[in-house]
């Protein structure tokens, strides 16, 4: 078993020095470039990214194991021992033609739990992070447990697609629920969306298709705050599958799910 | 006629110092009281801003009319002369729930033509400005002029609300856009997504229902980089009344217009 506190120095540390790293690579003009150079730019920033997290865990951590979005982590069948979980940049779309709203985002697991959780907004020069049992954060403001809400004055990150004709999930599911609730945002990053759940920014985010790396360190952030974080259809998410993710206030999760979830069906 | 380079120089000021105060405002607890539209979040620091627009304009341009969000401006029936018009925070809900998000939003319009534009996005201390034949700004970044982009590359900020049943427009008209463009974002402030249609973080936004306080600055932004501003129907935006607002790189307006919106209806 690991010494948490020591890996999350070690993490904090990393994440801001890769940071700085991505910020460096942006050039003064805003974000116009041609359009291969956009694909190269993000290729190469991704993947060097995730390289440099692999390198020093595998130096510093060499029994600990890897997943990560770039494939260069390991192939992993079950859970067991501890298992960092990276997405060099959550949010690519945005970190192309925005060079903002993206983050990179690591959740640390063992035997299956969550026990360390990072979200940075680069850009913004802000981390979010946990660690089980010993509070949530964002940079040294600790972050209040999530308290619950109505319905009618949550506001609900939610994708405008999911209430379009689309082939995971029925439009008419969640239409009714868009036009309940306060208001609804997207900031096409899900990581940052989950950190904005964990701060009470948003009061609750879906999607119908996340992989690990997108949702593994804004679940062990909500869920250290009180929130809830399941599959659209209430179940308990695997770390090492993709699925839809359903994140909550308490409260707003079971109200939601009680009146516009019931048995539904997703596409896979 | 005004000396605009004067005006400038007034307003850049007094936006800087407003929002120093508004920063400042986070500090103490927020007034919360409600309008009619439940939405509709008004703050004293909404009112205290507006006011201390309005008293420095009062003494500085005693013959410029103002209208603003709050109603302490004018009550104009044309649009002859120097008009300011004002949101002191746009993105309200966006300001009570996440303190951030929101922006200040000035246009200035003589005899009708936009002459000078102003978002300020208060907590990241950017200031999009532009003034008509003289370029528009980041801070002392020059935006470039908007290139055309396919429908397919773009990013376009619209709410999931209108595709959703609503009572503004048919959810059949924007359904298939979402689906066909790269992606969506709603980011709950009209101004701050129109300043990121001027800046190229997204390539269009779109919505139903907005007054000339959330369009007039952005309009001028827009324009003064080569982007189209009309109403979803096409026609000019009337800056002394509501109009649904669609706003687009150039090409892309053109194309979008022609393959989704042509001869819709829209309930006012």
């Amino acid at each position: 078993m690991s010494n948490w506190q020591e890996v999350d120095t070690y993490v904090k540390h990393w994440i801001k020095e890769a940071g700085d790293r991505i910020r460096k690579s942006f050039k003064s003009q805003l974000n116009i470039q041609t359009k291969s150079n956009r694909n190269d730019l993000v290729t190469n920033v991704d993947q060097e990214t995730e390289q440099y997290f692999i390198e020093r865990i595998r130096n510093t951590f060499p029994d600990h194991y890897i997943l990560g979005e770039e494939g260069f982590g390991d192939d992993l069948k079950d859970t067991e021992g501890t298992i960092w979980i990276i997405d060099p940049i959550d949010g690519t779309m945005n970190f192309v033609h925005q060079q903002r709203n993206f983050a990179i985002s690591i959740g640390i697991y063992h035997d299956g739990e969550g026990m360390l959780g990072y979200i940075y907004d680069v850009v913004h020069d802000e981390l979010y992070h946990a660690r089980k049992g010993h509070g949530a954060f964002m940079d040294d403001m600790q972050l209040k447990p999530l308290e619950e809400v109505d319905i009618r004055d949550s506001i609900i990150g939610v994708n405008a697609l999911w209430v379009t004709e689309n082939n995971r999930i029925d439009r008419e599911v969640l239409g009714p629920l868009v036009r309940d609730v306060r208001g609804t945002r997207s900031y096409g990053s899900a990581a940052l969306e989950m950190a904005y759940v964990a701060s009470g920014r948003i009061d609750g985010y879906m999607t119908m298709r996340l992989a690990p790396w997108d949702f593994a360190a804004g679940k062990i952030l909500i869920e250290e705050v009180g929130g809830v974080v399941t599959s659209l259809d209430g179940k308990e998410l695997n770390i090492l599958q993709k699925s839809s993710v359903f994140s909550c206030k308490p409260g707003l999760h079971e109200n939601i799910q009680a009146s516009y979830l019931k048995g539904i069906s997703l596409n896979s």
